[in-house]
């Protein structure tokens, strides 16, 4: 496994695979993997020839009062992740951008509501982020996690939008024995707040379970069982579009947001149509 | 030559041509073609081995306002005129945006001042048009006109920023034999307003050859010699940022935007330092 660290000495290495006629997958991160990570860079090494993973903790899509400085890192542990699954190259760039950058990238609709709706800038460090890394790295493909449902909407868009040529496979979610959906900040969690955030995955397993069709009743079913500190969202949308449906008429995503002390958890479950 | 109108044939087309090893030169239009544009084909000709030119009437760079339905066409001119200067393809998309398009592409900064604070969004919609563009064409070098000098700018610094990996070339500004900037919109103009017209290559040529250093004293002189119904700017700015300078310390371009009539016409020209 090779690490790489600037832009130029990645994208020479991206086109000598293209030339060679080997497929590029890629998994963007912002580091401290978990085994959800692992399980993109694994569902990479089924579609491409080569994985490459990116470490970069992006400072544009932090708002100002956000973690960007408490940000978790572990370069080491990464590393031996990133080898143990394969991964033919780590991309760590020091600095990503170049002098003068002023670029930016933005896909309106989809990030005004939800996560949104919650972190302005948010979505648009990301989207400018992903287009700048796929510059770089020159994927064939690239996977990104339905845990993060809305960028993953987000970058399908774009990509789609920009004609980037690159196929986005969406990773499916991953959880610890007890529910919780894995996140590089679950470590803030403290036993109490632990117990406390699996009440995320428990309200969307019972939205799933039931058979309510009305989308105001299945919502209601699922705020029941949260013990959150506070509610950021908590909705059914279009599995397409992320509008906010009414009636589960089509493929639909519960999407939620919320904070158990000071740490801000995601979660989310596929929902079928329901007659 | 061939004439290609759907994004998913242009880009296979491309990728042909990588895959020959041979150099796509780039040439994005919006028709009605005249001298200006063939010297951008001769040119990109020069850097390429195989020639696009895309001719698209791109909605999104259009203020509610502006010109839209009444911009000229003439396919057949523009098909003769490329197929003359040795183009290989003309892609020619009725639509160039899939469904649901939602993706925007911006560089704030630089689209400010100048033809930006005239023509709010416009930027953004040649941007966006232009990343999209380079999507489908994969063009390994690209020819830009210097005549729109600020479109020039945000265009070599969102593929520096996004990493398109495409060359931008600027071609020079091309002037009828009477100095008049070559644009489709001349033809707008009467026979006295193209008099008046002609006064903005005068106030250019006179900035140009005067010695004054002070940007101040500079200008006024310009301004002396403008025969038009309205200035949007006269400016002279630093060749790479766009900002105004107050004194030609470094290589500059003095900017002009004015209406003769109803029609927007642009022009500028290139300053040395002065000691």
């Amino acid at each position: 496994m090779q690490v790489i660290t600037s832009p130029q000495a990645m994208t020479a290495w991206s086109l000598e695979q293209w030339a060679a006629g080997r497929r590029v997958g890629f998994v963007p991160t912002m580091g401290y993997l978990h085994q959800g990570h692992a399980s993109l860079v694994d569902l990479a090494g089924n579609h491409a020839d080569q994985v490459v993973v990116s470490i970069y903790v992006n400072p544009l899509q932090f708002g100002p009062d956000e973690d960007l400085d408490r940000y978790p890192r572990d370069t080491q542990g990464d590393l031996a992740t990133c080898e143990r699954h394969g991964a033919a190259v780590v991309f760590m760039p020091s600095t990503l951008y170049p002098p003068g950058f002023g670029t930016s990238v933005s896909v309106p609709g989809l990030s005004q509501g939800l996560c949104g709706a919650n972190r302005p800038g948010h979505f648009e460090g990301v989207a400018t982020v992903v287009a700048r890394l796929f510059g770089i790295v020159r994927p064939h493909m690239a996977v990104f996690g339905e845990k993060d449902f809305q960028q993953l909407a987000i970058i399908q868009r774009m990509t789609e939008d920009l004609a980037l040529g690159v196929e986005i496979v969406p990773g499916p979610l991953v959880r610890d024995a007890d529910g919780l959906a894995l996140s590089s900040r679950n470590r803030y969690l403290g036993p109490d707040q632990r117990r406390r955030a699996l009440s995320l995955s428990r309200a969307l397993r019972a939205m799933r379970a039931s058979k309510l069709p009305q989308v105001a009743a299945l919502r209601q079913l699922g705020l029941d069982l949260l013990e959150v500190d506070e509610l950021d969202y908590l909705e059914v949308v279009c599995a397409r579009s992320l509008e906010p449906l009414e009636h589960l008429d089509r493929p639909a995503r519960a999407v939620l947001a919320a904070r158990v002390g000071s740490t801000r958890l995601i979660d989310g479950m596929a929902l079928e149509p329901r007659p």
